[in-house]
């Protein structure tokens, strides 16, 4: 990873913002400026370097890990010891000093200001981070596919595992085991796999629940590998499905590749969801999709664009977004299908396609 | 759970520091007073009751899950509907509301003031719910021991997949499986799987690296169960320990064992740490030992108190609390021995022991 370069647009961002230095303390845009990894950091940046502060527990770690900043071991919190890193640079001239206001805590503020003092002005940032981390560098698009690549091969466990009678868990269980076997640094979020009229339940968390002889199962799931994230969801049907149950799926699958038809450079991201909820209103089934149409991803499962109504965000090259919309109907079944999609030059690339017509297990 | 009897305690303290209201945020202190789990949710909390916000993803769940809250279904984000409710709620006087400092950002911070501008006095809180938290009531002691008991067993899983040549993450995948399948909601940390020279490295997160013919392995794990974490840390060695090595374990033993000694009521956090210390000390390894002995853990793995040097907290009967000295030789070897113990009237008790003799695989 590049990080000078990295830092390098930032040191841009801050001087258009005014900004004489920027305290970071989002641990994955931590990573994504100078590659630590732990969980405990803070990382000064100013036109003049950056430094990482850490603890005692992280020594052997950071000096494996990190790229373009120099390491400070603190014997306290890592955000207090940058502030009084920089209480002790005596500046002539008052010093603004961005804070990230969607990490740091009412707390820690209130430390920094007591830290702090006069000659230090303390200013909510915008997302200067958040936002670079929106397009995607090469070597960072590779890790996504690899990822992606990898939590694909997941659902083949899954089909092989759901039958009537195997608990939720089961199926996560295996899953889970595959994916470290094979060198996921973990799961990207807690997989769900919601069987039955659990199946409406958006975020069905795998339960002790035992899959029915009929119904449907949403899998949505994702491995971190390298630090990247991916994220899949795939609805099988267990039995023979119903005249309804087929319609909903063929909705939702529409809506999806009505969604991902829309992405391109310039389009706005409400734009990308219009075009899935549009598809599922020609259906009756609209007011059932009761979530966003996807998010980036990355370093975070859920990062910046959201592909939601009202966001004028514009997709640019790069950028690396999910698609996928659900229809939920409460008390009896629920259909997600979802992809990554690379915004390109041209309009877009889903990662690892497959067939997505209705498996009937 | 009771969930009133424990909302009714916090109304007792919310009165001590004159705070109308107590916006409630982070997840685990939710959790705590009303059992929703979902990963949205706001809970706003005065004499007159507690109101759960959250947005239309957990409109089921919520309704399975909580007790003792009336439950709002927000259209935005459930900290912002709660400052609307409030905005909303005219009263004549000048209303204090308190926050949680370590949880609320200070984006949040800023928007909650645009909503609310005069007659809301916005305040710090102290911990009032993480104060509560630290003495269990008996059903919690009861979930604690029976995610023990399973982590425990976690154990044996381990001792037999430890062999050389087996890479640390497989030693982990095969431990999350059984824990998977035992029913666990998912593990309490990132396992630890630190073999040879990677055993002294203190966060050493199971990685691709193959177990040595000779050395410690150490092993820190935890599930969590019924929302509640356990955690434990074995340290066992492969082919014949030198002298060295049986010298650092019995030291570390010997510390820890006289840590646990230590643990009755009326004892401060730090004299249970420095009981540690001192016991390293006569064997010329305090000085590799570095980080606290111990913490608290329920519904979080790391809770008050924190039993390091300078903390005065007083243990007291109820607290749960972890015993975790080790010792770390950079570059060549490491040991940490854990149990979790609940403090009682007459010491303590600690759940689920074990031998704890040097295990030579």
């Amino acid at each position: 990873m590049d990080h000078s370069d990295r830092q390098r647009r930032l040191h841009a961002a801050l001087a258009e913002h005014k900004l004489d230095w920027l305290l970071v303390t989002h641990l994955p845009n931590i990573r994504y400026l100078c590659g630590f990894t732990g969980s405990a950091g803070t990382v000064l940046i100013s036109e003049r370097g950056a430094t990482l502060f850490t603890d005692g527990r992280y020594r052997t770690q950071a000096r494996a890990e990190v790229s373009g900043a120099r390491i400070i071991i603190a014997r306290k919190s890592p955000t207090l010891a940058a502030a009084e890193f920089l209480a002790a640079s005596r500046s002539r001239t008052t010093q603004r000093l961005g804070l990230e206001p969607h990490s740091v805590t009412v707390g820690q503020r209130e430390q920094l200001s007591a830290i702090l003092k006069r000659k230090w002005k303390l200013i909510s940032a915008p997302p200067l981070i958040e936002r670079a981390r929106m397009v995607k560098d090469r070597e960072e698009i590779r890790r996504i596919r690899a990822a992606i690549k990898m939590g694909a091969a997941l659902f083949q466990i899954a089909r092989k595992k759901i039958r009537p009678g195997v608990k939720e868990v089961e199926v996560a269980a295996a899953m889970e085991y595959e994916a470290r076997r094979a060198g996921a640094e973990g799961m990207s979020f807690s997989t769900i796999i919601a069987a039955g009229k659990r199946s409406a339940v958006v975020h069905g968390r795998a339960s002790e629940v035992r899959i029915p002889r009929r119904g449907f199962v949403v899998c949505d799931f994702g491995v971190i590998l390298a630090g990247y994230c991916s994220d899949r969801t795939r609805t099988v049907h267990v039995g023979r499905p119903t005249h309804d149950a087929r319609h909903i799926y063929q909705a939702v699958l529409e809506a999806q590749q009505a969604a991902i038809a829309q992405v391109r450079p310039g389009v706005t991201a409400a734009s990308v969801d219009a075009a899935a909820r549009k598809t599922l209103r020609k259906h009756g089934l609209d007011r059932y999709f009761s979530h966003s149409t996807g998010h980036g991803l990355g370093l975070e499962i859920h990062e910046a664009p959201r592909l939601a109504a009202g966001q004028t965000q514009q997709l640019q090259p790069g950028m690396v977004i999910t698609i996928e919309p659900g229809a939920y109907i409460p008390g009896k079944q629920g259909v997600r299908i979802e992809d990554v999609v690379v915004v390109t030059s041209a309009g877009c690339e889903v990662l690892t396609p497959t067939d997505k017509e209705l498996i009937v297990v």
